[in-house]
Order: C-alpha cells, then sequence, then structure tokens
C-alpha cells in the first residue's frame, strides 16, 4: 500500500486561479492486481490548456488533469519493468495505478545526458504541438516570414526554433528583457517585449515590413487583431492558445475578424495535437534529433515540490516561466 | 459623341450611406479609336462588396465601382461586334469607352428565355462565389449539414442549392418571411427568420441538433459568435461577407473566436471569387447548365433607372432584395 497524493479541483476558477481553488488529497493505493503497474510522478506538466479545460473536461471534486513522467514502482505488467519510466495522464497525483492503456514509455534511447522532464516539454506534447503547427496547419516554406507569440514558452520556443531549421524568418513576441535575450540566442530574427512597447501595430510592421506569411498564435484577444492586420495577402494561421483570455470572468470582445480575413483572404485554423496520434512516435524521433544536434535548445523552469503544483501553475499563467514549466517532485 | 452619366462617391460613407454621399455626374465621350468600343449598361449590379471596397478602393470623387452588362454600341474591336452584349467593370456608368481588355463576352449560347442580368447574378460574380466556396474554400461532401445566412440573397440563394445538389442538408437563414417561404420552394431543409426568432443559439440547435460541418458566412458580427458555437469538431468555416459590420462607423466587438476554434478545432477561411478567375469560364457553363436543367432557381429584385443607383444600393443593403438586386436602365 502506497500513500498518494492528489490536487483537486476544489471549485472551478472564476477569472484567475486561487490557492484556495485547489485543494490537497490523500488517499491509499492498493497493491497492482495483474496487468497494472503503480506509477510514482517524477516531472509534472503545467501547462496552459489546463485552465480553459477545467471548465470543459473537469467537474468540481475531479482531480487536476495533466500529464507526468513517472517511475514504475511496481509492476504486473511486463510491458512496464519495474524502475522504468512512462509519460502518463495521471493528472496532479504523486503515486497512480494503471493498467498500461494510457502509458506511453519513455522512448529506450533517451540520451542519459539530457532530464526525462523534456518528454513532458520539447519533446512532448508542447514540441509536437508546435511541430503540427507548422507542418500541419501552416504548412510552413522555406522563405517565409512566421511570427509567434507568447514565443518564450514551452510550444512558442519550439515553433520558432523548427522555423529556422526550416529557412524562415521568426519574429517572436515575449513578455520580459530575459525572455527577449532567450528568443535572441535562440536565433529569433526580431524580438521584442510586448509588454514595453509603445504601438504593437508598429513593432509589427517594423520587424517584417512586407508583413507575415504566418502567425503561431498562442495569446489571442488585441493580441490577435493587430497581428491580423499585418499579415500577407493568403496569410495562414494556425490557432494553438488564446492564453490571454483563459482568465476572464466575462469574455472579452474585439473587433470582428471576419472582414480582414476576407479582404486578405486568410485562412485561420484551431487545433490540438491529439489530432495526428498516429504520427506521434516518429514525430518525437524527430525532435530528439533536432535536439541531440543542438538545432532544438530549451529552457526549464523548474519548481520543486509536489505540493507546489498551484503555484507553479499559477505562475506559468502569469508567465514566470521561460521554457517549459515544470514541477520536479 | 454620347452623354455619359456617372455615379461618384462624392463622399466616403460614415456608417449607413445616404443620398448626399452619391453624386450624378455628365461627361461627353468621344468616339472609340481603333481597338475600342463604346458601351451601352443596359443591366448593372449593386453588390454588398461595394460598402467595405468604398474605402479600400476608391476615393472621394471616383465612379462608384461596379459590373453591368452593356451592349456595345459602336465597335472599333472585332472581338466586340456591335449589338453584343459582354460584361464590364465600368463601374457606375451609363456609358464607357473599353479597350476591350477587361470586358467578358455574354456566353454566346445565352438561352433566349433568360434575362442578360443572370451574368450579374446566378451565372456571374454572385454565382461563382458560391460555387468557389462551396467547393475550393469548404470541401463541402455529401450528407454534411451545411449553415448558411443572408440565405435569399444572391450568393446565399445560389450557395443553398449548390448544397441540395451535392447532396446536402441545407440550413438558411433570412430576414422575412417573404424570404424564408422563397428558400423553402429552393428547397432548403430548414429555414428561420433570424429578426423574429426568440433565440438563434436554440434556433440554430434545434434545426441540426448534431451541429454544423460547413458555414457559410455572409453576415458576421452576433451571428457569427453564436454559428461557431454551433459547429461540429473539425467544422470548415468559408468567409464570405460580413454585411451585418458592413455599415458600422465604430467597429461592433464580439468575443474573440480562438478559445472555440482551438476546441472545436475549426477553419475558418476567408477568400474572393477572383482568386479561381481561370476556373471562371468553366465554372460559369455549369453554373448555366444548373440553371437550365431547373436545379438552380433564382430570383431578381429589379430597381428601374440609372437615376435609382444610390437607392438601389442602400435597399440592398437594408436587406429589401430577395435574390440579386439589380439596376436595368
Amino acid at each position: 500500500m502506497v500513500q498518494a497524493k492528489a490536487w483537486i479541483l476544489a471549485r472551478h476558477f472564476d477569472g484567475f486561479p486561487k490557492d484556495s481553488d485547489f485543494q490537497l488529497k490523500e488517499e491509499e493505493l492498493s497493491e497492482p492486481k495483474d496487468g497494472e503497474v503503480l506509477l510514482e510522478a517524477v516531472f509534472l506538466s503545467v501547462d496552459p490548456y489546463m485552465r480553459p479545460f477545467s471548465r470543459v473536461r473537469m467537474k468540481e471534486g475531479d482531480v487536476m488533469i495533466g500529464t507526468q513522467v513517472a517511475k514504475v514502482i511496481q509492476s504486473k505488467n511486463p510491458a512496464f519493468p519495474l524502475g522504468s519510466h512512462v509519460v502518463s495522464r495521471s493528472g496532479w497525483r504523486s503515486h497512480s495505478l494503471s493498467d498500461g492503456s494510457d502509458l506511453i514509455p519513455v522512448m529506450s534511447e533517451w540520451p542519459k545526458d539530457l532530464p526525462l522532464s523534456l518528454a513532458l516539454g520539447t519533446v512532448g506534447m508542447p514540441g509536437l504541438t508546435a511541430l503540427y503547427g507548422i507542418e500541419e496547419v501552416l504548412g510552413l516554406q522555406a522563405g517565409e516570414t512566421l511570427l509567434v507569440n507568447a514565443a518564450a514558452g514551452a510550444v512558442g520556443s519550439v515553433v520558432g526554433q523548427i522555423a529556422k531549421i526550416k529557412g524562415c524568418k521568426v519574429v517572436g513576441s515575449a513578455g520580459s528583457e530575459g525572455k527577449v535575450a532567450f528568443l535572441k540566442e535562440l536565433g529569433f530574427d526580431q524580438v521584442f517585449n510586448y509588454k514595453t512597447v509603445t504601438s504593437l501595430e508598429e513593432t509589427l510592421r517594423s520587424a517584417s515590413p512586407e508583413g507575415y506569411d504566418c502567425f503561431f498564435e498562442n495569446v489571442g484577444g488585441t493580441f490577435s487583431t493587430v497581428a491580423i492586420q499585418q499579415m500577407k495577402d493568403f496569410g495562414r494561421i494556425a490557432v494553438c492558445g488564446s492564453i490571454s483570455t483563459y482568465n476572464d470572468a466575462k469574455p472579452q470582445t474585439g473587433p470582428y475578424p471576419q472582414m480582414t480575413m476576407i479582404m486578405k483572404q486568410l485562412k485561420m485554423e484551431g487545433f490540438m495535437q491529439s489530432r495526428w496520434a498516429d504520427k506521434h512516435q516518429e514525430s518525437l524521433k524527430r525532435l530528439m534529433r533536432w535536439v541531440k544536434e543542438g538545432k532544438l535548445q530549451w529552457r526549464e523552469h523548474v519548481t520543486k515540490g509536489f505540493a507546489n503544483m498551484p503555484a507553479a501553475f499559477m505562475g506559468m499563467l502569469k508567465g514566470d516561466n521561460t521554457g517549459k514549466a515544470i514541477v520536479a517532485v
């Protein structure tokens, strides 16, 4: 028997999440049955999507959804041997039982010098999101100009680097001088701090006077309104996130985009990486290869302690993280 | 020499157009030079696009843009013989000179029992817009459910009928009981008057409880916000028009669509028929064939007199027309 901890959504978020919306629950887990494994969380992911999904995929009293890298500490399933690591959709739990159906073994050829937490970031869901957004949604071509916002985040930082790999000009927006410096290190062509520019419109125009072929959208809200105006004719927009609107108690409003979309004949598509699950394995290998070749650099913002999951989540929503926000147990 | 009349954009529209925004100008046209023809307008088109295009393609003092069916009344160009008819982008002019480069001869096999004004509607630009929106943008498939608003208009009425030809379920929205009756005659599966329904959301849900695969958007504004919520996962939206926002002195605002586009993985694309100009000739033949076979029915709202161009235009913007709004000289 194992004493397990889990973070519960005690109350649906109303506006920005607060401590009292979460509750730590303890429970005893029984021994795994035949075919089952007992998992212990090593790294847990906090991601922007958890905020909007809390409303549509969770009810009050549910364990917070989420992915983790876990170690198999008891095994009655030969596919997941004792001591091996898996990526699991166990939610915000310190320990969990699984029949293996929702588990993905961490890549067997995982390099010794890379932390397993990368399986929650650049070589995990955020990396896949960046890759599919670029290849499947935008169809980004060499020589094109791409705009990405929340560019220093887990997805955005991979987006910009893949676009560079593909021979594109990359313009990135982020929310601090530190993030701007990080993005310059990554090789972004133009970077700016959206919080300190005088005019977002002027900044976007001067970063690419001829406009943007593609826009990888992570922010939404007023940024989207301004960015859409700067697209080239036939521009494509991959809508991955809308973090500036996730914590609205009352939905923000802005000018309708339809007229601009007609005049410029723009295409805008919302997407989630799960759509291309059949390509995940091959895609993760490509992401890992780019990491090993040094073409995909990464940074993590690590919060220590399972007890700090809510704080890590709220910090990430505020933009505390450069790179992927991770909780290390 | 011919005394020609032309309607000028005297002042840029501020909100809904008014009489004083237009001015009638007279001028004398000289004889056509070698290679030129002298045209006399027979039917002129008034279309929604003229309102937003007035801002981006015209300056004060310019002749209003637009297309007409004209008769060649003098010809020094053998490609356009005396007495023949052409579709011309002459704008709001009673007479004009052309070197032929912007003229399209009216289809030689034009049936005697069909008015030439159809070349400005169902077998013209609005028909092409409907066809390309369905085939090139939406990729509408048999068995799918399509929503179209401004469904009794020049484009919308063709959209719904082509969707029926393709074996789809069609739900249409229009703004009067007369239009609703017309759309039922055309074979639309579900039709409603958006001005009198208690709840647009409930009406859309009950018309297609399983949601919509495709949405042909002519209206924009609050309709778009409600309709997007009713799309199926992976739904496609062709943005053709946004007539409910064209006359805003100050842009209307609404909730940002990004979050819904992500959750449902929607695709939204703005378009203009001119993108597929290389297919126009073949497409017009298909439209004409459907008309002859009775599969594409049509109705026109004809205003008599070149003097009434502004009134016809403003009436169309108010929704006076069922089917295509035409001015007969």
